[in-house]
């Protein structure tokens, strides 16, 4: 083998701890290692829901590439993919192709929305900056518009969000806490606003232990949040979305749908002719394609099953572990050594409920309210000291722990 | 006469100078003065064009009533009128009725539309504070949706005024300014996005000086404004707006159109069954109209003609000073005494192009630059000072002077 070209296609979390890792192993003599990513930036997936609620301006979630990346070791090229040519080891993006040895696929999540009428159309998703930024105004354009209606304002003021999971849940909890300052800001009363969660299972946040389940609903109700479960959406329309609940048939009017439902890895890897399942590309232990030993696949591209045969989660968690295992194993292998199997280390799940709330289960406890929420800033933060050392810390970090 | 029921309706630039002049000057054993207002806020009308822009808070430009009104004199009720029947001196408003010996008409201007197609669903208007926050919003909600539209996005990032009197030109200048900075909220390119100023006369802010023209149109294209002049619009659309020019018919494709070019009274005094005249209603010299004695009409909602026998512009200026007239002829005549004409005192025309840019016409000197802008500032803050004192003025003044 010549000096290898490495391509990592994605700057999302486990692509970024991919490339930050090896530009402390491997050797500008060893391999070339190229990153290419949409926009100069990376962000925070797991605070886009702050962004769109409104609670957090999307800027503090964005971390410039170039902050981390060192570029005497690693090269940045601002693309966009256009498919891959397997049997040509060849990336074609919209400016440029490349070939690769080693392609690490880490290209992210897409909204799944089960083939639902009208979701593609009129719903709105939280995936990146730019749909978290536009949700933010979606909700304040309508309220804007809402004081200059004369006719009916039916559902004009009504959110729905579509799925009772992690990311619904969290945007319901930032947005619920939000909605008097948007009320003053468009001169609108409070109690004309409603806020919907609908889940399809029996209860939101499944996988949860009971009492956490039943800690974040309360936490919910209490500030306003309307939860309906076992409500299968079927529809969505230019105003509003249609669900079925024990036999019936439903329609809540409203301009701002959200659907957090369920997400498929980016359509790009669809095309590349690999054993899927779940919308997402199966992988050998070591994270390579079943079919292809120069493509590795990371984080929500990737279908990964854990010791129990249980598939492994698409979390920011599970991401980075795979980004840094991928490094070492890629170093590994450029040096001549073994190539080992990936083993997750979930130690737990944390969910914020919104500002000073949340649940979390770790080392086999259950934690609630604002323990639960400095534990979720403490993990942000070591994601943040694990990237890009002190520095990124104390640039990006969540240090309200107690005000 | 019994002790006289004055109802004012509407608390912009003249009816709140009457109510501010008349409590000081008539006493509760004199006569019962009502001031009736859809919102419990007056607003400085002359400062919408850069709440529309985003260059200055909504909130900045609203005055709480009750800071003004003592309410130990005027009794403030918050109500929306529907309909005045004069034969029976009542007022009916959406939830209650009002009857009164003397009535002052002072609820303002609304866009005239001239019949043009498709304005009225399509265009935007600047004409109170709901409508110019809306589109502050209906711009920053464009700019959210071009970065998440993959197709045409033809026009989102145009944006047209239609009209290059005073409100066209000033929001001209203060939006040019503060594109920068929506650009970099939303991630966009600043030489993708377009504002077109549309005049159907063959020069904007006709009735200034040549000169005055000149360096008002070279201040708003130098910063990037494309003013088309001898633009006679001839319809909106959904996605634009169609102008004649020449014999030949244009388009630009936009989602944010904004129609500055003209206003009429609030259509509440068509139904008086008036004399009138431009969309006003022709009044006497003191301001009664013509048919019916019992009704005052000031500011937008009037027409009055000048010593030259031209037609008074609408005005703040004008409005203020009616305001003030008519609380100081009502109380001659609630005292006995002889009503007085009205005499315009119109000691110029002031512009804003801009932060620190304007052009000014005064004591027949012209001002540029700079010292038009600080010659605007002054009169806003004289205004506030008239109106509500020194406390008024250090609360809402404009005092950022020098930078």
């Amino acid at each position: 083998m010549n000096k290898p070209h490495i391509v990592i296609l994605g700057a999302g979390y486990g692509g970024m701890m991919a490339a930050a890792k090896m530009q402390k192993m491997i050797h500008p003599n060893e391999a070339t290692i190229t990153l290419v990513n949409k926009h100069d930036y990376h962000y925070q997936t797991t605070w886009l829901h702050e962004n769109a609620a409104g609670t957090l301006h999307h800027d503090r979630s964005k971390i410039d590439i170039k902050e981390v990346i060192d570029r005497n070791r690693i090269k940045l090229i601002l693309d966009e993919v256009v498919s891959i040519k397997r049997e040509e080891k060849r990336v074609k993006f919209k400016n440029r192709d490349l070939y690769y040895d080693i392609l690490i696929v880490s290209l992210g999540f897409e909204p799944a929305t089960y083939g639902i009428p009208g979701l593609s159309e009129f719903a709105y998703s939280i995936k990146d900056i730019n749909s978290a930024r536009l949700i933010r105004e979606r909700v304040e354009y309508n309220f804007a518009l809402y004081t200059n209606e004369k006719k009916s304002k039916d559902g004009r003021l009504n959110i729905v969000i579509g799925g009772g999971g992690l990311t619904g849940v969290e945007f319901a909890g930032e947005l619920i806490n939000h909605i008097p300052t948007i009320c003053k800001e468009y001169d609108i009363e409070k109690n004309l606003v409603k806020v919907f969660l609908l889940e399809g299972k029996d209860c939101v946040l499944s996988g949860y232990d009971e009492s956490a389940v039943q800690y974040a609903m309360n936490s919910l109700q209490s500030r306003g949040v309307e939860i309906i479960n076992d409500a299968v959406v079927k529809a969505c329309t230019e105003d509003g979305i249609i669900y079925e609940k024990a036999g019936s048939e439903y329609k809540i009017l409203s301009k701002s749908v959200i659907w957090t439902a369920g997400t498929k890895a980016n359509s790009i890897v669809e095309r590349l002719n690999l054993s899927m399942d779940h919308g997402r590309v199966k992988v050998r232990n070591d994270l390579r394609s079943i079919e292809d030993d120069s493509i590795y696949l990371i984080g929500d591209c990737s279908l990964h099953y854990d010791q129990n045969g249980n598939v492994l989660p698409s979390t920011a968690q599970i991401a980075m572990q795979q980004g840094e295992f991928i490094a070492r194993n890629i170093n590994a292998k450029i040096k001549g050594k073994e190539m080992t199997d990936f083993l997750p280390d979930i130690s737990g799940m944390i969910t914020s409920l919104g500002k000073d709330d949340g649940i979390a289960e770790i080392f086999n406890r259950i934690l609630f309210g604002w323990k639960a929420a400095v534990l979720k800033r403490f993990a942000d933060n070591w994601y943040l000291f694990k990237l890009g050392g002190i520095q990124l810390l104390m640039k990006k970090g969540k240090f309200n722990i107690f005000h």
